[in-house]
C-alpha cells in the first residue's frame, strides 16, 4: 500500500504556532523530511519511532538536490510510510512545493497540502501591527529579494528580473522574503523606484522564536541596518508607522541611546 | 488588575488550521468576541464558563459599530477577564486590526497579535496548488475586491481607487479577497489592464471547510461562475494552470457534463 505524503507547513519557529493539523501529522508520521530552517523544537516533537532526515539546503550550498528529495518522498511512501515533507513557513510561498507537486504526481503518490504561518504575517503579528489598514495600506504585495535584485534564482529557470516601477505606491505593504545582505541596493533600488525616503521599514530576523530581532527604521535609513539572522524579512509600508511611533516615543528609547552606530534606528530584542 | 486582550486569528474554517496557541487561548479565555464568518465547529471549543459574544458586521449591515467592539474589549480587560478577539483567517489581513490596537493602545491595554492562516493561503493548499513557482511565479498580490472595483469601503476612511495597470505581470499571482458578486466588472478591469484572457482563475469558497467549492477557469470565463457562499476569494495565476489541467483531464470529467451551463468551466465540491 501506498502512503500518502504530506507537504506541511511548520510555521515561523514558534511550535505554538503550528496547526493543530500539522502537529498532529509531525506526532504520527513515519519519516519526516524537513528543510534546515525548521526548528529544532518542532523536530523534538516526532515521534521515536520515526526517522528523520534534514533535507535542506542553506545559503546556496546544497547537500542534496530537489529531484533526490522529490525521490525521497516516493520511495519512503511507495514501501507505506506515512511521509511529512516539512516545510519553515506556509509551503506555498517561496518554497518549491510546485515541483514536489509535479514529482509526486507524476509518481502517482497521493498528497494533501497543509498551510503555515507564513514568515511576513507572523512578522507583522510579532511587532504589533497589522498588514492593511484601511486608513492607510489597501494592498499587499509579497515578493522575493532574490528576485528584486534581478539575480537569477536558478540556471535552470528563468527568473524575471523584478522592476518596482510598477508597485511604488503610498497604500500598498510589501514584504520582501529572503532580502540578502545588500540592503543598499534594494534601498536604491526602491528611491529609484519612487518610494518616499520617510516610508516605513521593518526587518524582523527569526520571527516569533526567542531570537527575535528587529530593526524599525525608515526606507532612507535601511542599509544602516545590522547583520541579522536569517530567515528575515523587511516589510514595508505606512501601516508599520506605529512601530517607528511606538518605539521612538517610549519603550525602546533606553536601548537605542546605546545603539549611537545605528543612524538613528535601532535594534532591539523581544526576548 | 487589567487582563490581556489577545486578537487571535481563527484561520479559514477548519478547527484543525487553528493553531495551537490560537486553540489554547480559545480553550481558556473568559470572554470571546468572534466575527461572524469564524466557524460553529471552533465557537463549540470555548469553555463552558466563558462569555460569547458575536460582533459580526455582515453584509454591511451593523449590528455593532467598530467603536462598541473596542469598548467591550476595553471593559471586560479593564474587569480583569482575559479575552480573546477572534477574527476569521489572520487579523492582519483585511480585518481592521490596526483600528482596535489603536483604542486598545490609547487604553493602555495590554495586547497580543495571535497570527492565523488566512483565506487565500488556504484556499490554494486547498486546491493542491503553490501560490509561488519558481517556473512561473515569483510575486503575490494580495488585494480586496471592493477596492479592486473602486468602491469607497467606509465613507470615513479615503479608499483609493485600485487601479490594475501596474500589476498586469505574467509572473505574479493574485489573490483577491471579498470579490463581491460582480465579477464581469472585475473581468473587464483586469482584461483592460493587459491580463491574458487565459490567465488561469480559481475562485474557492469555504475553503477548508466541509462546504468547500471551486470553481476553476480563465479570466475570459471569471464572470460564468455560478453564486458562490462567502466567503470567497479569487486566485490568478500561471501556477494555478495545474488546477485546469489537473480537473479537464480527469476526475471531475463527469462532473464537468453535468454543468453545461458552466461556459466550459465548472463547479465541483471537496466533500
Amino acid at each position: 500500500m501506498t502512503a500518502t505524503v504530506y507537504l506541511v507547513g511548520a510555521g515561523p519557529g514558534d511550535p505554538e504556532l503550528l496547526t493543530l493539523k500539522a502537529y498532529r501529522l509531525i506526532r504520527t508520521a513515519d519519516v519526516i523530511l524537513h528543510d534546515d530552517l525548521v526548528s529544532e523544537e518542532i523536530i523534538a516533537l516526532v515521534a521515536t519511532h520515526a526517522q528523520i532526515i534534514n533535507v535542506g539546503k542553506r545559503c546556496g550550498e546544497k547537500k542534496i538536490t530537489q529531484q533526490e528529495i522529490n525521490q525521497l518522498m516516493i520511495d519512503y511512501a511507495c514501501r507505506g510510510l506515512e511521509v511529512v515533507r516539512l516545510k519553515s513557513g506556509d509551503p506555498g510561498i517561496f518554497g518549491r512545493l510546485a515541483e514536489e507537486i509535479d514529482a509526486l504526481e507524476s509518481a502517482g503518490i497521493s498528497h494533501e497540502i497543509v498551510p503555515g504561518i507564513t514568515a511576513g504575517i507572523a512578522a507583522a503579528a510579532s511587532t504589533n501591527a497589522s498588514l492593511t489598514d484601511r486608513r492607510t495600506s489597501s494592498r499587499i504585495i509579497v515578493i522575493s529579494g532574490h528576485q528584486a535584485h534581478g539575480h537569477a534564482i536558478d540556471r535552470n529557470f528563468r527568473a524575471a528580473p523584478n522592476d518596482w516601477h510598477g508597485l511604488a505606491r503610498e497604500d500598498a505593504t510589501f514584504v520582501i522574503y529572503m532580502p540578502g545582505r545588500d540592503l543598499a541596493h534594494l534601498r536604491r533600488d526602491l528611491l529609484d523606484a519612487g518610494f518616499a525616503p520617510d516610508f516605513p521599514a521593518v526587518i524582523v530576523s527569526r520571527a516569533s522564536t526567542p531570537d527575535q530581532r528587529e530593526w524599525v527604521a525608515t526606507l532612507a535609513q535601511l542599509d544602516a541596518a545590522p547583520p541579522m539572522e536569517p530567515p528575515s524579512v523587511i516589510l514595508l509600508g505606512r501601516t508599520f508607522a506605529r512601530a517607528n511611533r511606538d518605539a521612538a516615543a517610549s519603550v525602546f528609547a533606553a536601548i537605542m541611546q546605546e545603539t549611537q552606530d545605528s543612524n538613528r534606528s535601532f535594534l532591539f530584542d523581544l526576548a
